[in-house]
C-alpha cells in the first residue's frame, strides 16, 4: 500500500458559519478581499465576509476585477492591488474563478516571479494566508492547493499548484448557492462529481483519496433526478456544497485527469462553462478507462448505483441535454492539445493522441 | 449541515517510506528522537530513522525512557533533554506512549508551563515540529493533536490538545508491525475499531469523520477472524495501519468518549493495556447508545456486516478472550472517576454516574 495525504485546510461548514467565526478574520491586519465582478454582492457572501472583518476590527480593500476562467494578467493586477493595499491576508469570495485568482495572487503578493515563468517555474513556498468562502457547489477549490489559469499563449487553462496555496480556511455556508440558477448548478455539481470520478480514474488514485471520492460520488448521484428537475432544497444545496468540498479533497491529492484536460479546449476554444465541459467528456473517459480498469469503474458506478458505463452516459446525457455543435477539425486540434497536457498524463491508463480524438469524437459528434 | 475539519498532518504510507523520505528530516538542525526502551531498536524504525537523519547530515539525540502510560514527570524530563540538546525539531517512534510523550515534549521544549498546573493551563499554539512514526496498529496517535499522560495526582489518564501539537509529518511502514505478538496486535487493533467507532458515537461526530470512520470500521471488520486466528500477512498488517491512522484521523475532529474515560481506570488500577480495556466496555456502551441513536448504531454495526449489538459483543469477546476478574467496590469508584471525565460529556448521549456503573457491571462482572 502507498498512500500519501495532505490537506491543512481548516475546513468549517454550517449556517452562517462566516459570521459566527468572525475570529478567524483576526488572521491578519489588512485583508484584500478577492471576487468576481457582482455574484458575492448579491448572495450576501461579501457583507458578511465584511461583517466578520469589521468585528475584528480589519481593514480591507476589495479587487473585485476576477471573470470567468481568469487570466495571467487578471492575478498581476490583483497581486499589484494587494502590494499597493498592504494586504496580508486574502479573502477569496466566489466560484472557482475568484479562489483560483486569489491563490495566485497570495503567491505573487509575496513572491516575484516573471509573467512569463509563472506556469512554468518553482513558485517556492510562500503565499499570503487565505480564508476561502465559495458561493458555487462544484470547484472544490477552497481545499486545493491549485490556481488553475487562462494561458493565452498555449491557449488553453494550466495550473500553478504547490502547498502554499492551501486556503488556511474554507468557510462553507449553502445559502450563498441558493441563489444559482439551474445551469449554473447543474454545471457546478457535474464538475464536483467529475473531480471525484476523476480522482479514483487517476494515475495518482490511493485508497484514502478513493473513500473520499465515494463518498462525493454517493452525494452527488442521489441528487442527478433533482439537479434534472431543477429544483434542489437547502439540505440539497448543503448536501452538493459539502460533496463539491470532498472532490477538491480528492483532486488536491489525485489531480484530475484527461477529463480535465480535454475539456480546457471546449472552454477556450467554445465558451463552453469548466463543469459542463468536463461533463460532456466524463462519460466516455469512464468506458475507455473500464478497458483497464474495470473493478475500478465497477466501484464508481456501484456508488452511483449503477451496473454499466452505458446507464452512467444516459444519465449524464439527461443531466447536460443538448450538445453543442462540433466540427471535426477543431476536434483534431484539441487533440493535439490534449495530447501534451499534465492532466492526460495523470490518467489511471493514459490515452494516446489519436484514443483522445477517438473520446472526443464519441463525446461531441 | 455542521461540520468542522482540520487535519493538517502529512500522512505518509508504504514501505521503507523513512528511507525514502529521508528529505523530509531535513526540518531541522538537530533532533530528538523520542521512543520507548527497546521496541523501536528491535523492529528496525530506530535505524531507519538514524540512516534519513544522517543522509540529511542532521544531528540527533536520543531520549529513551518513555514507559508505558507515560507520566507528566517522564515528558518533563524528555522536554530538558530537548533543551539541553538543543533539539529543534522531535522524531516519536513507536505506539501510543512515546507518540503521545513526544507531543507533550515538542510542548514543553518550547513553552514554560508549570508541572502542576500542565493538564490544565492554556497551552498556547508553539511546539517543536515533529515526525511521527508508528511501530503499532492503533493509537493513530500520529494524526492527532492529543498526548494522553498518566495523571497520579487523579488517579487516571487525561489529555493535553492544540493545534499545535499535530505532527508535521506521519510516515507509516507496516513492516514496524510485523513481529508484534497477538496479545498487542489484538489489543491495538481493537483500539483503533474503538477510536472510529466511538467517533461516529461522539457528540461532536459529523458527516465527514463518520465517511472516514466506516472506512475503518469496514477494514479493521474484515480482519476480526485473522485476529482471533492471530495471524496476519504483511497486506493485512497495511491494512490494520492505515485504519488505525483513520481512527486517528477520526478522533482527531470528534474526540473519544466515555468508552476512554472509562477505560482509564481499568488500565490505572488493573494495569489492562489500554486497547484492550476499550474493547473491554466497547459493545456495552455500543448497546447503550443504541437506546438513543438507533440508526447510528445500525449504520457502524453494517459497516461490519453484522444486523445487532449482541453479533458484535460476541466478536468482541472472541477476540478478546476470558476477561480479568473485578470486584463490584472497584468498580463504584471507577463510576465515579468517569463522570467526572471529558470524554464521558463528548458521548453523544451521556450516560450518567448510574448508567455508567451498569455498563461497567455488564462488561466486567
Amino acid at each position: 500500500m502507498e498512500l500519501g495525504f495532505y490537506m491543512p485546510t481548516k475546513v468549517i461548514v454550517g449556517a452562517d458559519c462566516v459570521r459566527r467565526n468572525a475570529d478567524i478574520f483576526g488572521i491578519g491586519k489588512k485583508a484584500l478581499i478577492v471576487t468576481g465582478a457582482s455574484s458575492a454582492k448579491k448572495n450576501g457572501a461579501l457583507d458578511d465576509a465584511v461583517h466578520a472583518l469589521k468585528a475584528k476590527n480589519v481593514q480591507y480593500a476589495v479587487f473585485d476585477k476576477v471573470m470567468s476562467n481568469p487570466t495571467i494578467n487578471c492575478v498581476y493586477e490583483g497581486a499589484e492591488a494587494a502590494m499597493e493595499e498592504e494586504a496580508d491576508f486574502i479573502v477569496a469570495i466566489g466560484g472557482g474563478s475568484p479562489m483560483d485568482a486569489a491563490k495566485a495572487i497570495a503567491l505573487l503578493a509575496v513572491t516575484d516571479i516573471d509573467k512569463k515563468e509563472l506556469l512554468t517555474a518553482d513558485i517556492g513556498s510562500r503565499a499570503l494566508p487565505m480564508i476561502h468562502i465559495p458561493t458555487t457547489a462544484g470547484t472544490g477549490s477552497e481545499v486545493t492547493p491549485y490556481s488553475i489559469l487562462t494561458n493565452h499563449e498555449k491557449k488553453t487553462k494550466a495550473s500553478i499548484g504547490a502547498p502554499c496555496l492551501f486556503p488556511s480556511y474554507a468557510l462553507l455556508d449553502a445559502k450563498y448557492t441558493d441563489h444559482l440558477g439551474k445551469r449554473t448548478t447543474v454545471n457546478t455539481a457535474i464538475d464536483a462529481l467529475s473531480h471525484s470520478v476523476e480522482g479514483m480514474m487517476s494515475a495518482r488514485a490511493n485508497i484514502m483519496a478513493d473513500a473520499i471520492a465515494r463518498e462525493g460520488i454517493r452525494i452527488i448521484s442521489s441528487l442527478f433526478d433533482k439537479l434534472i428537475q431543477g429544483y434542489l432544497t437547502r439540505p440539497d444545496r448543503e448536501q452538493l456544497l459539502y460533496a463539491s468540498m470532498l472532490g477538491g479533497v480528492v483532486i488536491s491529492q489525485t489531480k484530475t485527469t484527461a477529463v480535465h484536460s480535454m475539456g480546457y479546449s471546449l472552454t477556450y476554444f467554445h465558451g463552453i462553462d469548466h463543469g459542463r465541459a468536463n461533463g460532456l467528456l466524463l462519460g466516455e473517459f469512464t468506458e475507455y478507462t473500464e478497458r483497464y480498469a474495470p473493478s475500478k469503474v465497477r466501484d464508481i458506478l456501484s456508488c452511483m448505483n449503477m451496473t454499466s458505463v452505458g446507464e452512467f452516459k444516459a444519465k449524464l446525457s439527461r443531466i447536460l441535454g443538448a450538445k453543442e455543435k462540433f466540427e471535426p477539425e477543431e476536434l483534431e486540434m484539441y487533440a493535439d492539445i490534449a495530447d501534451a497536457a499534465g492532466g492526460t498524463r495523470n490518467s489511471f491508463h493514459r490515452p494516446e493522441r489519436d484514443e483522445i480524438l477517438g473520446i472526443y469524437r464519441k463525446s461531441l459528434l
